[in-house]
C-alpha cells in the first residue's frame, strides 16, 4: 500500500462553530470503498508550559474545568487564539500565574486527539522565573497553585489527582529533555 | 474560595451528533457574572493499549489519521462505544494488530482534552502476547507496524515521527510503571 490518502473527499460542510471550536462534517469514500461521513473538530492550536525553578520543580494550578465539572490540577497552558505559539505561551502564563521567565526551550509540538481533532500542542519549558504577584484574573479562575518536585508530580498522576493527558504528555517531554541534558553534562 | 463549581448552567442544548460524538452548546454564566455559552465535545471514552514484549519493546503502528491527514506512528487504541474499557481493549488490539495478551494492567485514566472534551482514556498494558496472522481489517488500515525500543520510540517523539500526545501520555505512565517495577525488584 502506497502512502497516500486512503479516503476521498466528497464533500465538507460546518455544521457547528462558536468562539473555540468549528464541527466539520465531511462526505466522504472510506478505505473500504463505502460511503460515509466524518466528523472533524477544529480548535485553534494550544500551548502548555512546563515551569521549572531552579530546584528542578514544576508548576502546576488547579483550575475548574468545564467539560469534566471538576477542580483540575494541570500544567498552566491554554488555547494559541492563532498567533505566535510562543508568544501565546508567555502571555497565557503571565495571566494565568503572573510568572514570566527570561529562558524559553521548546519541548515538542504534538497532536492532542487525532482521531477527532485537528488541534495541535506546543509544549514549552520556561526556566529563570519571576514572580509577579498582580497576575490577572482569567476565565479559568484558578483555586491553587505550587511548585512540586517530579517524584511529587508522578505521585499525583499515579493516585488519579492529577489525570489531564495534555500536562503528561508534556511531562513525558520534560523528562526526555533533562535525560539528554544529563547525558551531555 | 470553595471548591464550588464557578459556573452557572442556564440550558443546554444538542447541536450536533453523529456516531462518534455529540456536541453541546450549554448557555452559562461564567465565574466572572457574565452571560455566555460554553461549547462541549461529547464522545465515548477510549482506550491505548501499551504492548510490551519481553524486551522491553513497545508496539506502534501506522494509520491515516484523518484529521491531521496524514499517516501517523502510534500506539493501538480506538473508541470504546461504551463497552467495559478493558474488553475494549483487548478488541481493539486483536482487530486492529492480530494481537491477544495473557497478561492486562491498568496503568491510567486520564482526560484527552479537559478545555474542551468529556473523552477520558483508558491506558492498559499488555504482556505475555501471542500473534494471530489473520487480523481483520479496520477502519483505520495501519500500514506498517513494528515493535520499538523505548529509546527508539524517544528518538522518534523527538524527531516528531511520533507526535499523537494520547501515545506519549501511555509512554510517561509506561514509564512510570517500569521505574516503580525496577524499584521494588
Amino acid at each position: 500500500m502506497e502512502e497516500t490518502n486512503p479516503w476521498k473527499l466528497l464533500s465538507s460542510k460546518v455544521v457547528y462553530q462558536n468562539k473555540w471550536m468549528k464541527i466539520r462534517e465531511d462526505s466522504v469514500i472510506t478505505p473500504q470503498g463505502a460511503k460515509g461521513i466524518y466528523g472533524v473538530v477544529e480548535s485553534n492550536d494550544s500551548v502548555i508550559i512546563v515551569v521549572l525553578n531552579s530546584k528542578d520543580e514544576v508548576y502546576i494550578t488547579k483550575n475548574f474545568r468545564y467539560p469534566a465539572q471538576a477542580w483540575k490540577w494541570e500544567l498552566p497552558g491554554g488555547g494559541g487564539d492563532n498567533e505566535d505559539l510562543l508568544k501565546a505561551s508567555k502571555r497565557e502564563l503571565e495571566e494565568e500565574t503572573g510568572i514570566t521567565a527570561k529562558q524559553w526551550t521548546k519541548l515538542g509540538f504534538t497532536n492532542v486527539s487525532n482521531g477527532l481533532m485537528t488541534e495541535r500542542m506546543a509544549t514549552y519549558l520556561a526556566q529563570d522565573l519571576s514572580f509577579n504577584g498582580d497576575k490577572e484574573a482569567s476565565d479559568e479562575l484558578i483555586i491553587d497553585a505550587k511548585f512540586v518536585s517530579l517524584e511529587e508530580i508522578d505521585s499525583m498522576i499515579h493516585e488519579g489527582e492529577l489525570d489531564d493527558g495534555q500536562s503528561i504528555t508534556a511531562l513525558y517531554l520534560l523528562n526526555r529533555w533533562l535525560y539528554s541534558k544529563s547525558q551531555k553534562d
